[in-house]
């Protein structure tokens, strides 16, 4: 699969008449290398050429952790004293021909682009392949497609486990933390983002965050969430009763809920992005709430937990079948209540495949 | 204190003849407003203006937070399907008396900056502010200060959570679990990266990440960890035995810790972080392991956990009191073990003043 991804690069670079590409975002390089490592400050980046092996360039510490994890091109380091943009031009030099680059414009900073350039003067990098990119990860493979079912099922286990936290008096960190906790104790390596529990009217701060805030009875608990697992995020929204909950609280519930199940049966491939939101947001609104559905339906995702498509309005982007986004109205009336509930899945010809299965009828505990 | 920073800009604004800045890491944004938020990929920016009140500017379900946060100058909010960067720029002529602007080259990308060129094509965005915020960020305040001893304090607990739970067969994962979970309990909010635990040889990649891998007895357990308090990191690394460990081990550790302690007890006002690099270095390759060093001596941190400056060869930064940096040698010995020991801590006239205190003699479980 690898070998695939990368021949399809190399395809388009032979295409656009390009050196070289410098790939520098770890989400795109663990994407078309296997090897996965986040550098923080450091500098990782892949670099493909329409007529010559890859190689992966990063910190030597990380050497021999991309040789092991089956990358069989060259993998090369810089210790911490280079500088190691003039290191990655010398390699680059070795191997091109020619001086026009593409970079990926939407991860590399300024600084680094200055500092590329200066390493790297005879070098053009005027072509942008994060399109080129998005477009290919936007498509999911059928074993991507196997990995997020495999996320999604943490992801229901994770709220199950959630849920049987529920006690008066617990707080939101704690459920949290017991919740990462039983996960990461069974395996699962990371969470795919923070851990979001929010209590009652807390939950009308769409994005507050967990806090030491307690639970009551008669409100209203809100978990949003997602694990990584086999190298892919799951994300899912469910919000659930406390003992019994007031009838605002209901009915928020009940419109939100009809609003997800609605973009979720009628999400349909040739259908844009745009007019699933529409969907949704035009429940919300016919309800009275529209005010209050202050985010976009949902996003792409994938390797990462936030990547191309967007699903909003004014969107012209057409859904396809492999598609992979999530579906998450929500309404945050301050002070009062705020709802999300959140599913992701992927677009077949039959329709939108949610990958998490939890109950989204009303739950009582 | 957040007055006094946002006043030491708009005085380097005026100096520099600059119409503004636009500072978009979110680190840095925190730091200078106290309103702290990861944007993941949508905008945040604090404008600064040397002769108007700043704004903050991000997610229209920001606002709120924004505003409760204690920020005391204009939030202004942007919709998901609104262009962030027209959005920005509109604000920005609205209070901006001229066209030359200061931007954050390490952080703004090639995109981002095309967006904001395009969206206000009458301006320039040449300046770098960059290392006005390093320098400002790089001496902490006796507030800062306290924030990091508690965060220490924090790291402390943390560690000692990790070594109680050394058990034969218990996995890496399962005991950053376990820790994580018992100081997310306590409230603690947040780490300030995924916990890092590998036993025996797994430790002698010192990039490798925490696994499935059990502990066996005769082995050593590496913990690299921090936690976010009061919106301050800390971090620390601790290598202890678990039962008798082998004298190869044994001499590593010997080697690694007198490494720590010499450049903790030498590092003095005035010295170059490459002097100091140095003393650990120096120690480390008489004793041999010299090649099995592969890092810099440590980093900054602060607000974030990686920040400037590098304490590495070759680097003439100068130690001035109120710095903080880590100090943390390894050697990492493949298929052997991995030690590496470390402190964080502040520079004042009387030395280095570590923010953690567990001990460093080996330790045996």
């Amino acid at each position: 699969m690898t070998n695939q991804k990368l021949t399809t690069l190399t395809h388009w670079l032979t295409e656009q008449q390009l050196s070289g590409a410098i790939l520098t975002n770890f989400h795109t390089v663990a994407y078309l290398s296997g090897f996965t490592s986040d550098p923080i400050e450091r500098v990782l980046a892949l670099v493909v050429f329409p007529d010559h092996a890859p190689f992966l360039f990063g910190p030597a510490l990380e050497v021999n952790s991309m040789q092991a994890s089956g990358w069989p091109y060259p993998a090369y380091g810089y210790d911490d004293q280079e500088n190691p943009w003039a290191k990655l031009a010398q390699h680059i030099k070795k191997d091109a021909h020619g001086t026009a680059f593409a970079i990926e414009a939407d991860n590399l900073t300024m600084a680094r682009y200055q500092a590329l350039q200066s390493a790297f003067p005879e070098a053009t990098f005027n072509a942008d392949i994060t399109d080129k990119i998005n477009t290919m990860r936007l498509i999911k493979t059928s074993d991507e497609i196997q990995h997020m079912l495999a996320a999604g099922r943490d992801a229901d286990r994770a709220l199950a486990i959630g849920f049987d936290a529920l006690a008066t008096g617990v707080t939101e960190l704690g459920v949290a933390a017991q919740l990462e906790y039983e996960l990461k104790r069974t395996g699962v390596p990371a969470m795919s983002f923070d851990t979001l529990v929010q209590f009652g009217a807390h939950a009308a701060d769409p994005h507050g965050a967990t806090s030491s805030r307690q639970l009551n009875p008669g409100e209203m608990a809100l978990f949003d969430l997602g694990t990584m697992t086999e190298g892919y995020a799951s994300d899912a929204t469910r919000t659930v009763a406390f003992g019994k909950i007031s009838d605002k609280a209901q009915d928020i519930y009940a419109v939100t809920l009809e609003a997800q199940l609605a973009a979720q049966s009628q999400a349909k491939i040739g259908m844009t992005a745009g007019e699933l939101d529409a969907i949704a947001r035009n429940i919300i609104t016919k309800a009275g709430y529209g005010d209050y559905f202050v985010h976009r339906l949902g996003h792409g995702l994938g390797a990462s937990v936030h990547e191309f498509p967007s699903i909003m309005a004014g969107s012209d982007l057409v859904l396809q079948a492999g598609m992979v986004f999530s579906i998450e109205p929500g309404i945050y009336l301050p002070d009062v209540a705020g709802v999300r509930i959140e599913d992701s899945g992927y677009m077949t010809t039959d329709g939108f495949i949610p990958f998490t299965q939890t109950p989204k009828t009303l739950q009582q505990f």
